[in-house]
């Protein structure tokens, strides 16, 4: 294989090759770290390359391997975490320039999860600064660039995360997800990301945007990818207080069962209501093939998606003012200008997000609600392609929208609601840039999510496609 | 059996009166109406009475169960409701004179789900208005007063919940608790009380005290029938936001195995700091006895208890201010005295409010990380017995304290961390009044915290003993 193959490979398909022997952990990881040094300064997704680590990683992986010691399906599989992970030993900035400096002694759990399984860790991935946002670039370490047109944004917050997967440059990456931070970037980055159900991977050791909305979660190049790193991340963990106990299932179990007979929701109405032309078109045909797939697809309603959304962006702003409440007094001067104006502005006070919770709440129950009717719902992920590396509007569905506001409305309801949600690569618009599909389920049902995923995306091959760079 | 007999027959045991034909639905049920005309006049533990729907219910059990149909355990069991559980066409008050009058047109989940388990309903039970407090009596409706002294208060909020179960006026009751509203009851007035882990039983229709904060649960004569009510009133419930989607398995199930070996960790300090002497001594006998069926006790350390109280009490009273805004504009003169004075003084601002949830969630963490090295925490349940209704201050351990704080103090953190809480009575105090040993465990562990609670009254038999009214 050459390097790019080696780099495009799934887990799954560089799982089997290291152990059969036709791959070394060790080979793999150099061929990672070949291309990170090639393309990184193109994309910007590292902010710090653990080379020294990637390779000490790789070596005793390969050593294990040799001697017929399995871990598991991450043994030898090169990874790299959002940059808010916290990594011993290993710089982990946040984004940020109050954090650029700072060493965590411990693993996140996560990372130690990961590393436990025998992956190899290649670096810390670029992000917004400490995840508050979804446009803007980062102002300390400059934008990470979209691998299908350079000139474009990742979306984010876990931009790097995406903009790895889709350039080669990891095999799985870990991003978070408090409105969509995981999968806007494996939208606009034509890649896999799943926001498991809250509270199904610790966030212990991952930096907070808020404490109530924030959901951690991989990104990868395949639907089964997903589900194997979700099977190595999910548990319950007593160090993080949202964590669920709940006994861990392998979600890939029966993920290839086909989709013959669910029942697929569609909520036309606001999901779909401001859609670019060609991600339009894109999603009509996902809905078709899935329909062609056995499923049954039905319209379903959805009220109070706008009023549950207020809800979290208060209770967000409010969480995040209060995390950032130290630094904001001591080094104000420290922070990026965006997110200290946001942090600056004034908080809702207590009536306004107890409301606001209410209309969280009212829109969880209606979710819940209409998942009785369907198994899952799908949208899209993102409403509109990746935008322009600075661009602040969009023109779409004639109507003027800010392109966080236009990013976010599809993603965000299911960080309100707290289901489990994926996005997988649904085409491409006429300017060659990824579109995605969203699927979502009941809470804590990532398999049946997964299912529904894998079924389309074995039957698209989307996936399959690298943007050249 | 002497209607005096039947009053105070378990779930379990009357469960098997009936299936064996040795007794009816109709004979217990006209027996409870009987002692409930008679003694209701004294502890004022129900607002409403539903004989009619009690004998129709009734009669519907003696025909099934003379037919062979049996739909479990509950099957004729006459239950009661604390008066803030939505009843189809009864009158639900939540203790307040704003709902005096409001008859839901729906039950709520767990009246239904009790309902279809085949249990005749005999009425609903006081509680204080809105569930808002501990020691207040009920403005509109009179003070519920404790069977074991009638100049004293049963506790609150689901008072009568468990005045009922001590008085033999219900087989098993329902409550709700935010702050330690069924296990307060159940400490002072000798019964057994149990707070699910938040999100296992619906509180869709149970009126709202604190979304966050809030459990459903039951209180009961033994600890083998809170299981049977908890196997019947845990679901999913998509209409309640919070419910948790998880196979509901029968906590029944080991109940009698024993706690030999079972690790159980007392936390003294703050929660042994402040005790009445008596209760002192009665927890004390409850650890040796705990100890005597074999499990090991060790001492361990919760550090940010009153830091995770603090937050608390910030946010239910947030969140209270907010479900009760709109009457308190339009009519603040229908609310009691003491509530309005609440829900008038201001709230926390936002930042207070999420600097309480922090502490909410270090208490949480630190709570779970004690209960990986133990299967359970024991602690009083209430550190002084049932105060006299008006008593405002309590004198113990050298200090004086509100009622409410004193009372308070060893259940809410439970409610604070969301682990599953039971209070099983475990003595009297010289003066004749009930003492409670509080058991908690993992999340959703319910099973544990049953299986030590069962073995302890086993062997000690305090819940055989009635108070003479």
């Amino acid at each position: 294989m050459t390097s790019m193959d080696l780099a495009n490979l799934s887990v799954e398909r560089a799982a089997r090759a290291l152990r059969s022997g036709e791959l070394t952990p060790l080979e793999l990881t150099e061929a990672y770290l070949d291309r990170i040094e090639q393309l990184n300064p193109r994309t910007n997704a590292y902010l710090t390359v653990t080379a020294e680590r990637a390779l000490e990683d790789a070596r005793r992986a390969s050593r294990e391997l040799a001697a017929g010691k399995v871990r598991g399906p991450l043994h030898g599989i090169p990874v790299a975490h959002k940059d808010l992970y916290e990594t011993g030993g290993i710089r982990t900035s946040g984004g940020s320039r109050i954090h650029a400096n700072y060493i965590p002694t411990a693993d996140s759990t996560v990372a130690r999860k990961l590393r436990e399984a025998g992956s190899v860790l290649l670096g810390k991935l670029n992000t917004h600064e400490y995840a508050y946002g979804v446009t803007t670039t980062n102002p300390h370490f400059g934008p990470t660039r979209n691998p299908w047109d350079l000139a474009r944004i990742p979306a984010g917050s876990s931009g790097g995360s995406g903009a790895a997967i889709a350039a080669g440059l990891a095999t799985a990456t870990t991003g978070s997800d408090t409105g969509g931070s995981i999968r806007m970037p494996a939208s606009v980055c034509g890649v896999v990301g799943l926001k498991p159900t809250y509270g199904r991977v610790s966030k212990a050791g991952v930096m907070p945007l808020s404490y109530r909305f924030d959901h951690a979660g991989p990104l990868t190049r395949t639907v089964m990818d997903a589900g194997l790193m979700f099977n190595v991340m999910a548990d319950y963990d007593p160090a993080d207080a949202s964590s669920l106990r709940l006994p861990v299932e392998d979600v890939t179990d029966g993920i290839g069962a086909g989709i013959r007979g669910l029942r697929i929701g569609v909520p036309r109405g606001y999901f779909f209501d401001r859609l670019e032309e060609d991600v339009g078109t894109a999603l009509e045909a996902a809905i078709i093939a899935l329909a062609g797939l056995g499923a049954s697809v039905r319209e379903v309603e959805i009220p109070g998606v706008v009023e549950g959304l207020g809800g979290v962006f208060g209770f967000v702003h409010a969480e995040a003012r209060e995390i950032h409440a130290h630094a904001l007094r001591h080094c104000p001067q420290d922070f990026g200008d965006d997110l200290r104006a946001i942090l600056q502005s004034p908080a809702p006070d207590a009536a306004s997000l107890m409301i606001g919770l209410r209309a969280v709440d009212a829109l969880t129950a209606a979710m819940r609600k209409v998942l009785e009717e369907v198994d899952v719902l799908v949208t899209p992920t993102t409403p509109i392609t990746a935008p322009l590396i600075g661009q602040e509007s969009v023109h779409y569905s004639n109507v003027e929208e800010g392109v966080m506001a236009a990013m976010i409305r599809c993603t965000a309801p299911f960080n309100a609601t707290h289901l489990p949600a994926l996005s997988v690569p649904c085409g491409f618009s006429r300017a060659g840039l990824p579109v995605g599909l969203q699927i979502a389920g009941r809470p804590c049902d990532e398999a049946t999510v997964l299912r529904v995923g894998h079924a389309y995306e074995q039957a698209t091959d989307w996936h399959l496609r690298t943007p050249s760079l």
